[in-house]
């Protein structure tokens, strides 16, 4: 685990990117930096807040390059990636539910160290759970109400049980109430546009019939969080007060394949995958070292070839560390090709590590910090 | 990434099971031990040497129980578990082809700082690379010829190409001839045992006339290395002089899908992800904290669940985080959910412990050193 990477002594390279030891994940510093600049002032000329969320890219150096930029504060999707992004000094939302004592615990043990952090709640039981976990530590928490917003996967079910648990979290002698999360991931995917924004006017819809059941007990400018990229177009002049988009800094197939909200994507792909060429001898294929170990996707979409093998190569990750690369293209052992991965969360969880380009150069490796523990 | 793990201050603990941050790798000690001596004593009883597969469990703790239980040496799939796994002082067999100058450097460089190496080779280009690296380190590698036992992913072809292939390093300074690798892994997870069979005997004539086209220049008692869980029934009566099983130390639920070679597996499964109910507001379904950010499959497999839900639910990960437990169990946020993944060697990679339990008792938590880089 404290090896060094078998790739740091090739920083500063003027030409490392065929250097490398691979499956390498390489990100592409100045699409990173267009994208961090775009998202915000997207978001800023719309006047909303920007919440930017850590699960997309796990490394303190982005989340550091947002909060510059002008980012709200970050969200993050697990307590562990809350651990490791509290050193960032800013506001976290952790944006998923807990529920069992080990979970309350280590957000109280994050708040009394000195962390400002916002949980979200969808039950009492958890409240109350949190309550008393808190009394212990002397400490008080700010919460959001989480809403259902037809995911059924969190989030009060209806306005009634919404206004029930403010109740409860109002009347808390450690509970805040801050506001409410509304987050519609199912729409990040819809391919279509004009589905997307049919799903996303009842979106709002429900969202009102919320808000005015929690009216009397909100407070003044309650925080609204959610959103994603998919969205963004939509939720930039829709109910939600700040906006809590990952992928837009580092983007994938899968939301290349989605039809942007703007005549094209604002935001460019930053992040390959590097393979090499192990083994050549078949006629309709060759075999890479990036099998599924080094590929995540969720709507099935297949890692894009980018460099190396013509545009009509298809690669397929067939085991763990190979993948097959059908072509009838003639390569050779120690070809390098380079993929954007289907789906950019998962596929960085999977490696230890950023490297960092500009061109040629290999500028830096970062880690990626809240991979899963 | 060098914070302690969240569970830590649990080891020793005898009520550790239920007070766990989840999602957890959890590893069940007394399987794991049967499961090592079984294996052992099976491949021991048919008269071969064995050679675990590091890639199943990527773990020191258990390859050194291997070793202690005689294992030959250890299989690593990567340079990045080779480097991990030197440590051991065993003799570690590369089972995956090098094709890069960075790859051949490492191995290189392996082999120099006294590691005790064989890489497998299945391109006359390759050899002479890794021969034109090891020249500038006046040292010497053990090679196999790697041989396509009909999976067209990596290996000479034809015998004719493996005996020209077998002919250049037999003439080479640097590379030491020292038997051959073959691997049919497209065996291992064939659901019938009758079909394996005719599959093995079919490998079995194959296998036979790549050794004899090679017959000149292999050495007295050639390594002759292969074989999977799957098929290990068939190989202890095979040609392969060792085995280079893995997963029968954790199993998983796609081998339990598999018909055994004998009239039941003798392997238990000792690996479990343990969750966490979240989210309890819908009829049919509640929502736990292990997403697929958390489970790999291969062959669609759906995690099987074994603690704390009926039998007749569905455990289905649904967003990186999350999954849906499809039940009209009544269940409340914190209960614990344990499932045997779908399969395992993907699934490890996916975290970096295992919660080492016997019991309740959380006796050890081990790094999962070799996780991908």
């Amino acid at each position: 685990m404290s090896r060094p990477h078998p790739n740091s002594h090739l920083i500063g390279d003027l030409q490392a990117r065929s250097a490398l030891a691979t499956p390498a994940l390489i990100l592409d510093l100045p699409v990173l930096e267009a994208n961090l600049s775009t998202g915000m002032r997207l978001v800023k000329d719309a006047g909303k807040a920007f919440r930017p969320h850590f699960k997309a890219h796990k490394s303190l150096d982005i989340a550091r390059r947002q909060l510059e930029l002008g980012a709200t504060g970050i969200c993050v999707a697990t307590l562990s990636e809350a651990e490791a992004a509290c050193e960032l000094g800013a506001e976290l939302l952790l944006t998923s539910i807990i529920s069992t004592d080990a979970q309350c615990k280590r957000i109280a043990a994050l708040a009394a160290s000195g962390a400002t952090i916002i949980a979200v709640v969808d039950h009492p039981d958890v409240a109350l759970r949190l309550e008393s976990v808190l009394q212990g530590t002397c400490g008080a928490l700010d919460v959001l109400i989480d809403l259902d917003m037809r995911r059924a996967r969190s989030g009060c079910a209806t306005p009634k049980a919404a206004a029930e648990l403010g109740n409860l979290v109002s009347a808390s002698p450690t509970l805040r109430l801050r506001g409410v999360q509304a987050y519609a991931g199912q729409l990040s995917h819809m391919t279509s546009c004009k589905e997307r924004s049919a799903a996303h006017a009842e979106f709002t819809s429900r969202l009102a019939a919320f808000k005015f059941a929690l009216s009397h007990i909100l407070p003044d400018d309650p925080i609204v969080s959610g959103g994603s990229t998919g969205s963004m177009n939509l939720d930039l002049s829709g109910p939600l007060t700040e906006l809590q988009c990952g992928s837009y800094a580092l983007m994938d197939v899968e939301y290349l394949n989605v039809e942007p909200g703007w005549t094209a994507w604002p935001f460019k792909p930053a992040l390959r995958v590097q393979s090499s060429v192990l083994s050549t001898h078949w006629d309709a294929h060759a075999i890479t070292d990036a099998g599924d170990k080094w590929f995540a996707d969720k709507y099935g979409a297949a890692p894009r070839i980018v460099l190396g093998a013509p545009e009509t190569a298809v690669f397929e990750p067939i085991s763990d560390e190979h993948a097959r690369l059908v072509t009838e293209a003639k390569l050779h052992p120690g070809d390098r090709i380079e993929c954007l991965p289907p789906h950019c969360d998962p596929t960085i969880n999977l490696f230890a590590a950023y490297h960092v380009f500009a061109g040629e150069q290999l500028r830096d490796i970062w880690p990626i910090e809240a991979r899963g523990l």
